[in-house]
């Protein structure tokens, strides 16, 4: 793998779906740029000869050999396209394309592989558009109810089963796939590292050992719509005084329980600069390496939300994850004894692992540990060095042992 | 002026820009809803042989009689007909529906003015869409200049030019109008009571006496854009927390300096769940009796804002304005010794009189206080009795004193 061979696999979707205001990416499940990227995707497959399967949710496969001989024969690897709102062109794509790099670096190599090898690109896994992240892994592993997903909503009100629709797909067809997860054998998916694990340790490469346990919370403050300019403070019920409150008590909470707590996103009834809110919905992600750690924390933040009468819901709750303690014991020998990480960050490796199927990760550095960002990059280095250790990792998952 | 025939008049647009969902009005300038309140407008003149004249800022006047006679020799009533987002039916349209009753009610008892009558509908009174409330007003007395009414943006970036042209009209006419302002000798806007004064004066009516000073200032603050599943509480940079600290200052602060400060407007980005902002703009609304005491709260709240290296813009700032005292003396009297009123709401009638035009208001009973709100309400009763005194208002402005 050249920088030019990997530069013109990048190229061809550095485009899609990008702000020209913000740099940013926003590619949402079901969307008609997220067609362009399966399109993209599909093509990949064409040109590699690689079998393209679309699984129940949508989810695409693209086999080299045949999955169906054996269960469990397969090994995959492959990401995700979708981005969270401004987000950075390496979250998801990295794991693409370089799934792609090491099929075209084995070929090079003259590697016959004793098993199939399979490329996944996962749909909707950042439930940017939806609320519900790794949608498209929940949906096919039955982590997530087929009914459940198809009323989901995004903000216009359309239904996922709508926009399904819209797309072209049956939303009557969603829901546990056997047959698809059937194939796997193992799933290693490379993601750029979402933080700074990697500079501190001076090194280009890591196997993810496990994920945080994480979840999000809806939070609804009532208020009392009225005029800002005649109504006295007395008089007043305004949603946004327990919100602001809210957001300080979760930084407050996260510092005393040794998590992570954000309230990123908001959403005001009216949203006029006059108008005494009526509602205000914050939403609450918080997530931690010990799972008592991020309920001790929801549990403060909750009372402080309830002395504005607020409602908390739980949208998504994930108990923490371990990937497969012989996978990734296999996969750092393969790497030099590359260094075990934790994230807490969610992916679709870790619906997987907690349905069953032997799943890992490798970690590609981060200069910056800045993700979910228009300022979210990889050094070409590194992003070589990824698809030299995702090449090393296939070659040793389908080397002929008989 | 019989409860029948005010119906027939208030339920002509009362489904106008009004969401099901809410129940509340989305009546915004220059949009599709607020072309047909316009030619609702159009057609009550026509009915009753008004001529219709659209000043250079597209405000529509009505009259009855020539106005160009002589230097202000019309009498004007009437208000607006765009509403905050989810707003009432009544803020606004009360004044311009009586206003035709009024006129319906002189005729009736066979009244013949000895000057013009005219009935404004005043564009873009509460600035939901372009952020200048008055907006109408402002620009022909030259409170605010063409170019910068021009290049004011709605949320979807679309400027006021723009939107003006969608909607048929040339912004480059748009100015300062001293031919429409010549033509008025006083303005008398009849309004809903957006407090509880009249409640506790047992008094359907109220006249006006003056507006407190007030403004509106837009804060940003800045962030560094990150997954929040990944970066350290140590490592964030999250625009969220400074504006939540702004918001309970602002609270706080109006209740330290004895006014009213409301945040109630805020824009992120991204706005994702698992996204930390990187900018939240919040907008603060602030007013009061006191000039000062709204100074001292601005500068505290600017303080604290500036804590979070966030920019405070002061968007707008209206001094404190005293209607015409001979005007306001001699509407008490023909109102039966009327209480006056203070409001900290704007109005066109404040620009009106800061311009140096001879206006006051009437207020009507709100029997719950809320406006701004889908629940704002008028019984029936205080709307014929607000028909009533500005009939008497009317007879007596345009009686022959020669």
């Amino acid at each position: 793998m050249t920088a030019a061979q990997f530069g013109s696999l990048w190229s061809a979707i550095e485009q899609l779906g990008r702000s020209k205001r913000t740099g940013g990416y926003r590619r949402f499940a079901w969307t008609q740029v997220d067609a362009e990227l399966r399109e993209w995707f599909a093509a990949e497959c064409a040109l590699r000869g690689l079998d393209l399967i679309e699984d129940r949710m949508g989810n695409q496969w693209g086999w080299s050999g045949d999955p169906d001989g054996a269960p469990g024969r397969g090994i995959v690897t492959g990401s995700h396209l979708d981005s969270v709102p401004d987000g950075g062109a390496f979250d998801g794509p990295l794991g693409v394309v370089s799934a792609f790099a090491a099929i075209d670096r084995l070929r090079a190599r003259g590697w016959t592989p004793a098993r199939p090898i399979g490329v996944v690109n996962f749909v909707d896994e950042e439930g940017a558009r939806f609320g519900i992240a790794c949608a498209g892994s929940r949906v096919i592993t039955g982590a997530i109810a087929a009914d459940r997903a198809r009323s989901l909503t995004d903000t216009d009100g359309i239904s996922m089963a709508d926009a399904m629709r819209a797309a072209g797909r049956d939303p009557e067809r969603i829901g546990r796939d056997p047959e698809a997860l059937r194939r796997i054998g193992a799933f290693v998916e490379l993601h750029i590292e979402q933080g700074r694990g990697l500079i501190h340790l001076h090194r280009p490469i890591a196997v993810g050992s496990h994920i945080w346990p994480h979840g999000r919370w809806r939070i609804d403050f009532p208020g009392e719509a009225n005029h800002a300019g005649t109504t006295s403070l007395g008089d007043r019920h305004d949603a946004m005084l327990g919100y602001a409150r809210t957001v300080l008590a979760a930084r407050a909470a996260a510092q005393t329980h040794g998590c992570l707590a954000t309230m990123a996103k908001v959403a005001v009834q009216p949203n006029g600069v006059n108008a005494i809110p009526s509602t205000v919905t914050g939403w609450l992600d918080c997530r931690g390496a010990e799972p008592e750690a991020v309920r001790a924390a929801v549990a403060h933040i909750t009372t402080v939300a309830a002395d504005s009468d607020a409602t908390v819901t739980n949208e998504s709750w994930t108990d923490a994850t371990r990937f497969d303690d012989g996978l990734v014991v296999r996969l750092r020998k393969v790497l030099d004894d590359a260094p075990r990480l934790g994230t807490g960050a969610g992916h679709d490796a870790g619906i997987l692992a907690s349905a069953g199927i032997p799943s890992a990760m490798l970690f590609v550095r981060n200069p910056t540990g800045v993700s979910h960002s228009p300022q979210e990059w990889t050094d070409l280095d590194d992003c070589l060095a990824g698809v030299e250790a995702l090449t090393s990792v296939l070659m040793d998952l389908t080397v002929d042992r008989s």
